[in-house]
């Protein structure tokens, strides 16, 4: 038997009754039906972000998502800062300044994430900075930014938009839109959310509303007055993705019903947990500060990467992601955000625990798991 | 028993097959699996456009797909000619306005297509244009253009290329990108395709991948440019909607088995039926040119639209689509796009007609399923 399992970051695993909900007859958007669903999600991704500001929901990946905040909210030649970190902290340096705005970037060593300092600095250097932009959880490095202690900072010391990448952080990290004073996260639907790509999900502040009404980039599409004239009743201006919203119907359900603080909880202990695993076996973690979306791991010595995926993959059916850029098969991330409890944790330890013994590392065999379980149950 | 039809112009009803391929576990859209799945979409799709031309696909709706063609094509202060005949036109209209083009507007009667001498006219008068916009089937008014003589018309006279909004006619109307002289044709998932809402595919000429090389409208997620180089790797540049490709390759599947000119030939005849069985009723026609994917058909007098509308849903369980800003509760849109086949044609007319009786309506019981048999036989 070949059985698959999922563990990357993005697309996660969708819950068997979601993926149903799928399945089932389609619905016309303009309707009765779709409308009370909609209002219902549109209740719940409040929750979900922990906020009382609208959450606007488009389709796209979480990319056009970010774009809709660059080009609803700023002006050409507005001055943003940016944090670049990694993959996607690096496109939203490359796409503000294709689209006409003039980018300060924060240039984060990978693995890394930004400090206080360098984020007061920034400020300083350039007081009319519009807007920071943040990356939660950078998914290529695995690593978390201090979004909670950076949002006080940046609130502190200007008037800039605190602007928040919530792509792979939303649903596994704390994340307290209204307290923290953020004005602006995103998010996509392959990620916490538990259902397939294809709906970016944001979130604006009365601040990021009060900037849109001046903002003359052009746009249409991503245009978010134009998403949050129709949110108001329920609605979308184009022709939503409607059986994703049906499925995030579901989604956010199970969420309310597990509760977001205990959620951000089940992320971090299953993050402790790998982390633990994989000290038992004898790996490093690549990262300082390791998100609890994913767990960025090290290539170790004399192992070779695309032998170890290829076993994973094929023998064990585990799917992780590889390192990319100059980490391409240097490190790989093991990606437990979502749909996964504690036992899948051990199932991920175990099969990476039989690879690494099939690729002849040396290591106690059976140390990855019992850490694992060690872990779970505060015993050892 | 309820029983619910759709008859709406998208989304439209989804093949029972494929809708369960949706309910299948996701699977990352990087790997070997999924370049399969998007290399045999790639090829599909050009058999659905008639096409040796590159078809992208976009994770957006087909206005987004639509608003690719401007940002990538173009440059700020380029003129563009746009039929105006409905609310589509209308927004091929407002669109490229937004986003800094020079749009002549050719404003055409809603239930009309554009004529000979006005595309013949606008050419005249602007030598400069570098595109015109037609659109195929418009779905407010359920009217068709003559696309394969107006493109003639418009390469004989002129270097504007021919972009076509084929987003409700893609898979009801015969559309020949290559031999026509097409340069760019969007559709949307949720028509012709019969799977939900989503994605957006653009077919674009030689002449149209050159014009992409000199435009400087800004964009980013909308970079076609982007998406043309990842499509020579059958990959895509910004997360796809995975569980809407994987529908969408069985969906081409099916379409190739039935084959393009057997669809287009369906379409034509399940319109002729419903026109068939409208006249039979002593309901009229509202377009001059109608389209075989939707027939738009007046709200007889003495008959309230809502009235009828609530009956036809909730007795009959059919939705059709009702007529949009003038025509609001004047006209109604009974869709036959997509996974419909001839015994449809007589549900829905069976429906109509039994509403249409509800409603106290003068007429002969039983003559409008009489005409479509008669249509679909040849009989008398």
């Amino acid at each position: 038997m070949y059985k698959r399992r999922l563990f990357t970051p993005g697309p996660t695993p969708i819950p068997e009754h979601v993926m149903l909900k799928m399945a089932e007859p389609i619905i016309h958007h303009r309707s009765p039906e779709f409308n009370e669903i909609l209002t219902r999600v549109n209740e719940n991704l409040k929750y979900l972000f922990q906020t009382a500001q609208p959450v606007l929901t488009l389709t796209s990946s979480g990319t056009g998502g970010v774009e809709s905040t660059f080009v609803s909210l700023f002006s050409p030649e507005d001055t943003i800062i940016a944090v670049n970190g990694g993959k996607f902290g690096e496109r939203w340096v490359k796409m503000p300044r294709t689209l006409g705005l003039n980018v300060i970037e924060i240039k984060v060593e990978w693995g890394k994430a930004p400090t206080r300092e360098q984020i007061e600095k920034a400020l300083r250097e350039n007081p009319t900075a519009k807007a920071i932009y943040l990356t939660h959880s950078e998914t290529s490095t695995g690593t978390a930014t201090d979004v909670k202690s950076l949002a006080k900072i940046i609130r502190n010391n200007s008037t800039a938009l605190v602007c928040v990448d919530g792509i792979t952080a939303i649903g596994a990290h704390e994340l307290r839109f209204d307290e923290w004073g953020i004005d602006v996260c995103v998010t996509g639907s392959q990620k916490g959310l538990m259902i397939p790509p294809g709906l970016a999900f944001v979130a604006l502040s009365q601040r990021a509303i009060a900037a849109m009404e001046t903002s003359k980039l052009p746009k249409f599409y991503f245009d978010l007055r134009k998403a949050l004239k129709s949110y108001k009743k329920n609605d979308t201006p184009w022709t939503p993705a409607v059986s994703l919203i049906i499925a995030v119907d579901a989604a956010l359900q199970m969420i309310r019903t597990e509760g977001i603080e205990n959620i951000w909880r089940r992320h971090e202990r299953m993050a402790h947990a790998v982390r633990a695993g994989a000290a038992a076996m004898g790996l490093k973690i690549f990262s300082d500060s390791p998100s609890y979306a994913v767990t960025p791991v090290w290539v170790p010595d004399n192992v070779e990467w695309k032998q170890f995926n290829k076993i994973l993959k094929n023998t064990y059916g585990i799917t992780v992601a590889g390192g990319q850029d100059d980490y391409s098969g240097k490190i790989f991330r093991i990606s437990h955000l979502g749909y996964y409890d504690e036992l899948d944790i051990v199932t991920a330890v175990a099969a990476i625990e039989r690879t690494l013994f099939d690729c002849g590392w040396k290591f106690d065999i059976g140390a990855g798991v019992r850490a694992v379980q060690e872990y779970f149950t505060g015993g050892k």
